[in-house]
């Protein structure tokens, strides 16, 4: 495809952690050229001069934050902190403009309770209808026409590709579910703390959000859709693990079926899914093994010497599959193009 | 006191981490002398030549494993693989030499069960009733009179301590307990394998033992102390985390009581406990609070949303509280010294 | 391009940490299949099975080291330890077969020397000479028509590629040159090993090889092919440090010319290389900012307060440019294919 | 000794990495009580409230930087950020309270220099001749009737130790000598910057102040006790490493002695020295070995094939030798104690 033949993509908030992962993960994309790149505190500056990561050539220059360069692309990224994507989504969508939200801006349905959560007012909750909740494995068909992507939070990507073929099937009984979550410290994004310091974080680890957490709100939103009595009894705790990516769900639920019969749901869920794996028996899948890829890998077990208790543990990359990887996938449904076009790599491991 | 009027204490395999740890422990106890260290494979070498993390005065020779100095010792920890103790501890104790078992030897009353998780044959089952269970918070009084301590396996003591308050006034209800468990690295012992080389788990955490692992009968044996229910409905998956030390149980349990009766209990329990501290509400212990310390932190904190599933957060440094630290604890309460004499000491931070 | 079209590449001793690599970097090339694997150990098993970093689709089978299926590949890469590749390759060079040979086998001129340092007698001589050393900044030309590549180890490409420019204009005075270096811990490969466990390095740091290292009569070899006096006075000393991956070479030299002068030098020589970068003045580059990727980034700055002393600061990824990635630069150059083609990737960063 | 015997401590600026570390290390002293520590953010607020690492009980409670309490102390030490010190240290002085400075208000003599480092008027200069550079190694016998001591900084400490010996005996040739050295990142401090995050720094290193660093005068001065023109030669380059803690320093120097005679002037400087290690031959430590504790290791080589030029490879714990520890050993040597109160511990080790 010639170059001008591509399609013009923008990232908003391009010097984030997710930012900085779309754009490498776009970078090999054939289809698409990254024509815009914003950052208000280094605009002016390219982008090979404020990150080393990639090489000299062509790189763009940072604008600011309200450029109209955004309303000459054909598709945006939001990776912006949590309200900013619900002003400016609005006005893209309308033109027709592909945007993925990155954010949880139109993640959940329920408009008080994201006000809650998020300690702010909703300023377009009409655009949380139009959006799509871009779990790709859960709604295909419906991203494929959409144009405002709601893209999934990384704790609701781990656990929902992990229950999603069970709750099809309604294999999972209404019992306490529970989520043991563990995340890699760039989950936390990219703001000066004490508390995610080097020194405070390495080479220890962490519970965190155990009375409350974002994300459970959207995980038991996903569960809903299946069967409400399980989203009413599903419980997470996330942790944070002294490692710049990965992230890990430990799943514990009831099922009055045997193991073979959920495996053989898991499976065939899966099957024709190149970038989704239900490990072979025995096999507990690392976090480095998806490492700065796309690629999803779950496990399922019997919990010892018990009759009805299961244990799946389901590993991403809490920066691809949990935030830019996906993201690209959505882009690349909504465009008609090859769903994996860019993010079909191995993990880097090690 | 004297230097001539120290006990001698003897350490059998003294090389691995939880032999090292005991040796820098003990290095700041005023009643007793490290006389004898045991290594067959560093024999004839000064402690300071093999670990530079000692100074280079006074330091013992490490000694073959079968050394007769061993009946010299007035205490003998075996920091051995399991299966050592078992065959040499018991002439040792029937010398009346106060014998501390680091390894799993003497740990399981169920020699059949035993026999099955650690694949041996139990040479001396009939000193598995003579064995006292060293988790000192449980077992107190039967410790200070007892010759042969089965020291606990570090992740029995990490979900033991948080357990023992609520087990012991019944609170738990007969349902699902969930123990989802972490581990630093040095859990695995200091062995040559590829699976825990440096670049096999750094920046990377991975689930294992999910389908059985040696320390659920003991965690279970200790929960039917109390409840023979509650130990069935036990489960529990370990977790390797990159860090060096540090151990997190995050337990999942359900209760008919409040929130402030399961803290007051908790409280309660541990107030005159220097050691042991139930964190303020909202206070979720990271395991470098506790790194290189003997102490444990324990939070409490309900399930967000839900009647009566609660969560607790326990953590210990695995090879002191979990392995060298308790074991010296359960010396002194065998030797009628301050229970906390050298092992009260601060954290390790950063 | 067809796959039938595609070059047949055979990586013999692919479970090691450069072999997973080149598995990885490749599986994004369009001009090749890799069609063959070898490894004793998983022999017949997917390498999908082995490696849960890969997908499962259409990936090989390894086969035992000895087969036959080497000759009919196209290129070979020999990531095995040191004394396989001279073995095994003069027969397939013999029939013109491309090989890179990522060990130390034929890099050094010296057979003495050589046989001196690596412990062991040289099986083929003859062919060290028919070798091109594969520093493709030093060599490009010879290489192009190579049939047998001796890919440069890990510390000499580092410090090759920051000395390179400077020694092509006789810019370094015949004085002390001292090359401290630091690697990640892959550098020392796959082996079961105490030394390299997790709990073992990691948080902490340590020089090695200060008397003397393999490395330093490749360095020099290199350097003496420009300025034997300089050669002489080169001294390095290698450190690993608590990272996967990475490299860094901080050089001190002298040279009479001021700091625009060689700056100047070392910005024309790679102004036309996409992977390798100049930084501007004041930059130091990181080793993440390489991180799995085929760059090298240098640093020139002026000694506090000295007049003729000059630092040179020079970061890659040691499994890519320093191994695998420059293995594939040179099968480029080799074919007469694009020279950064599957390797122009930006780093994984964070 | 009775508790009301003990003398009184005060610590300012008590929530740093380097105040926490003195509480750390004082908790074990004998003969001194934690009577005040300040923090202006965490004012009113106890000690074990902040920090879970100590124990509930008689913990102090942070008061104001400029409470009246500093005069009612014995001995004061100063982990405030530069500048401060230099206001309050001398009314303190004054009134005879023992002072230890662990920033680096008083340790440079060229107030010019000093100001030009450090970016600030000095405001009481007449003091700085007063203070006592506090390298216990160099100057014990003024710092033993010292009031006020200006405690070195991290990287002067690591490699002051290793050439002072070659210094007192003037054995270090008059050309260059490059310290290359390596830090954890605890010697940033613990100051919210996006540059010290985990995901900054963990899995890499980088070089810093190559074109010149704070500690550059400070060891020169060091230097030029014994020889002016061997300080002019002498450059220092910073590194930071992935680690919480630990600092090396790697030192090229020239000599027209051979080896065993330097060597053996090492050994005799530190051999009544229970805290300075000179390694046997080919025994190069890694700075886990100083973990936590007060002791330096230094090891001595001949550079391969060269006639003169020698390596040291020297390491301590930047928080403790390098901070901490080493202040309380100053404070030590002023109150006529035991040189190694509370300090002569072994290392945290794994």
């Amino acid at each position: 495809m010639a170059g001008n033949d591509k399609k013009k993509v923008a990232i908003v908030g391009a010097t984030g952690y997710t930012g900085i992962e779309l754009t490498r993960l776009l970078k090999g994309h054939s289809k698409v050229e990254i024509a815009t790149v914003t950052s208000d505190s280094e605009k002016g500056r390219r982008m090979s001069e404020v990150f080393g990561t990639f090489g000299m050539e062509n790189d763009p220059v940072f604008v600011e934050r309200d450029t109209e360069l955004l309303k000459e692309a054909d598709v945006v990224f939001f990776a912006t902190p949590n309200g900013v994507a619900m002003q400016k989504a609005p006005a893209l969508v309308d033109k027709g403009i592909k945007v993925v939200d990155l954010s949880a801006d139109f993640r959940i349905r329920d408009v008080a309770a994201w006000e809650k959560w998020y300690g702010m007012k909703h300023e377009h909750p009409d655009y949380i209808e139009k959006a799509v909740y871009g779990l790709c494995e859960m709604n295909k068909d419906k991203i494929k026409t959409a144009t405002l992507i709601a893209n999934p939070g990384c704790y609701p990507t781990c656990v929902g590709l992990a229950l999603l073929p069970l709750l099809e099937k309604n294999l999972i009984k209404e019992e306490t579910v529970v989520a043991d979550c563990k995340s890699g410290v760039s989950g936390a994004g990219r703001k000066a703390r004490v508390s995610h310091l080097f020194c405070e974080v390495a080479d220890s680890m962490s519970a965190y959000g155990v009375a409350g957490h974002r994300h459970l709100p959207e995980i038991r939103q996903t569960i809903s859709n299946f069967n409400g009595n399980v989203a009413k009894k599903f419980i997470f705790t996330p942790h944070l693990i002294p490692m710049i990516r990965g992230m890990m769900a430990t799943i514990y639920f009831q099922s009055s079926e045997p193991i073979e019969k959920l495996r053989e749901v898991m499976e065939a869920k899966y099957t024709d899914n190149p970038l989704v794996e239900v490990t072979k028996p025995g096999v507990y899948p690392d976090t480095a093994s998806v490492r700065a890829s796309n690629r999803a890998r779950i496990a399922i077990e019997k919990a010892p010497d018990m009759d009805d208790t299961y244990i799946l543990v389901s590993v991403i990359d809490n920066l691809v599959k949990g935030a830019a990887g996906q993201a690209i996938q959505n882009m690349n449904l909504m465009m008609g193009w090859d769903e994996y076009e860019s993010i079909d790599i191995p993990a880097t491991w090690p």
